[in-house]
């Protein structure tokens, strides 16, 4: 960074976040915003859906990849599958954030300027947050959302007979870190999913709406997720590997520039925050068709075998 | 550590989640906890009130000062003093843990009974969590509250003619530092108050059931923060160093010990997160009148003139 450019130790906490907050438009269910002890957010069915992830440098970002920006959308991106798994709608976001106090006030705005174009995306506000010294970047982000009414889908509804379904992308997070990590610079597309995904606004509500009996965000990979389902439902989940073919297909340049199997991304890559969910009846817009709900022990099978590859992301 | 004690890494996220997680009671509030996308938390009145908080190693605690409990108890009791502030009551919260693969289990289960231990005191759950790999220890904490059917106090209300009060403890918390930052044993209840903070549960509703025009919590130092709120209301608050008597001969066997001023302790010492608030008529019982708010430029005056010690708590 530049000598001449304002610190986050000069400008000091209350003035990076007075400068962080000028001229944002609040959404109306953040009834009172930043600037106080607490925020006052609106659910008016009385429930409030809440989710938190912490992301830390060089663990869940590199600041030599990513750019401030980036993080701050990708923060929100995730927390607001959570929200949409439940098949609820995000509202606010607080936001706690730690760096080195020589960090550059500049990129404390542009993380700010993330948070914010993501938040608005899904429709909701940064309604608060905490600003402290950490040796380095530390992005914690708590959601939380409204179920308009609805009951919220949870993971432990599947049933015999449903039909698996998928909203968004699958396994383009992982072939993008690929890229990154083989420096290979195409697809351009690819390696930006992998630092900003793009989970399917919205389709959580539609989910719920069309009678989902179970959902959850493809975070940790499609079948280490899915596998929670299985085993809080008590069902088997059988994908299909020829319903799953374009979203293998969709990989493939990377797949031959990397020499990996797609196959690898498609079931075991996380960070896409697709939404997959369990339907007893038709599937609505916007959903395909990747598999079904069996009878039997908890497991998920790929055209009834087991996989063998890549069991998806690890926390440690 | 123990050679043979069980690491994060070695039981997984999964595992430790389940762990710290079982035989936990969740307060009514919780209508949905942890092992889904998302927890759900109600509020009758349709709104919610939040507020979030992130300690890291080293810059808020220290690990051979604090136990994990330690730890766990003031991330929660620190948060629960905000939601308090805004006249409301914590319901629930929810847990971003970050700590190196190589901690103990049985570290992060005394951090999560610390969590709950507090969480208890103030009649709310732990709703839901993150855990995540990282070089030190960061706790991020977010509060949920309910106001039922109150208006939230804010810190801009203040009227002249107010009276300005507290309840809960002043300059513990600073005395406490001193203490230990000179290896001095005693007193031990001022060493732990540092480490533990006792906020004044039930209070916050108590003040805005009385009428409160504007309350926070005591964070950055008495000074700081009755600051912020002659900042937002526009008035002068005098404080009565007679009326603060009893705060400062408390502190005297630790400013004798260390050879410091208590007032320093008591007009800047932060972190206890005692509340201070300003009524229009009477103070409800739980509360020691410190002050009152005059008409002026806004400033925070004691027996009418500036005082010249320390100033609070800087975040950078």
């Amino acid at each position: 960074m530049s000598d001449n450019e304002p610190t986050l130790a000069q400008l000091g906490e209350f003035g990076v976040i007075d400068a962080i907050n000028a001229g944002r438009h609040q959404p109306d269910a953040v009834a009172l915003g930043p600037g106080d002890d607490a925020a006052v957010i609106t659910a008016a069915d009385g429930r409030t859906v809440v989710s938190t992830d912490m992301l830390v440098q060089d663990r869940h970002f590199r600041l030599d990849w990513s750019t401030a920006h980036d993080i701050g959308r990708k923060a929100i991106a995730q927390n607001a599958a959570d929200v949409e798994a439940m098949g609820a709608t995000p509202t606010a976001f607080v936001v706690a954030f730690g760096a080195p106090p020589d960090t550059a006030v500049a990129a404390a705005q542009a993380l700010s300027d993330g948070l914010w174009d993501e938040a608005r995306r899904c429709g909701a506000g940064i309604a608060g947050g905490d600003l402290v010294s950490a040796p380095l970047w530390v992005v914690s982000v708590t959601v939380l959302g409204d179920l308009g009414g609805r009951a919220p889908v949870r993971r432990d509804g599947a049933q015999p007979g449903d039909t698996v379904a998928v909203a968004g992308d699958l396994g383009r997070s992982g072939a993008g870190y690929a890229l990154w990590l083989n420096g290979i610079r195409e697809p351009t597309a690819l390696r930006a999913q992998h630092l900003v995904p793009k989970p399917p606004y919205g389709q959580g509500r539609v989910a719920a709406d069309a009678g989902a009996t179970s959902m959850t965000d493809v975070s940790d990979g499609l079948l280490a997720d899915l596998g929670h389902i299985a085993a809080a439902s008590g069902v088997v989940i059988d994908l299909s590997r020829e319903a799953l073919g374009a979203d293998h297909d969709a990989l493939s340049g990377a797949a031959v520039a990397t020499g990996v199997d797609a196959w690898e991304w498609v079931f075991g890559g996380g960070e896409d925050h697709a939404l997959v969910a369990t339907f007893p009846g038709a599937v609505p817009r916007g959903w395909r068709v990747i598999g079904r709900v069996l009878d039997g022990r908890a497991a998920v099978y790929v055209d009834g075998e087991s996989w063998s590859g890549n069991a998806g992301w690890q926390s440690y």
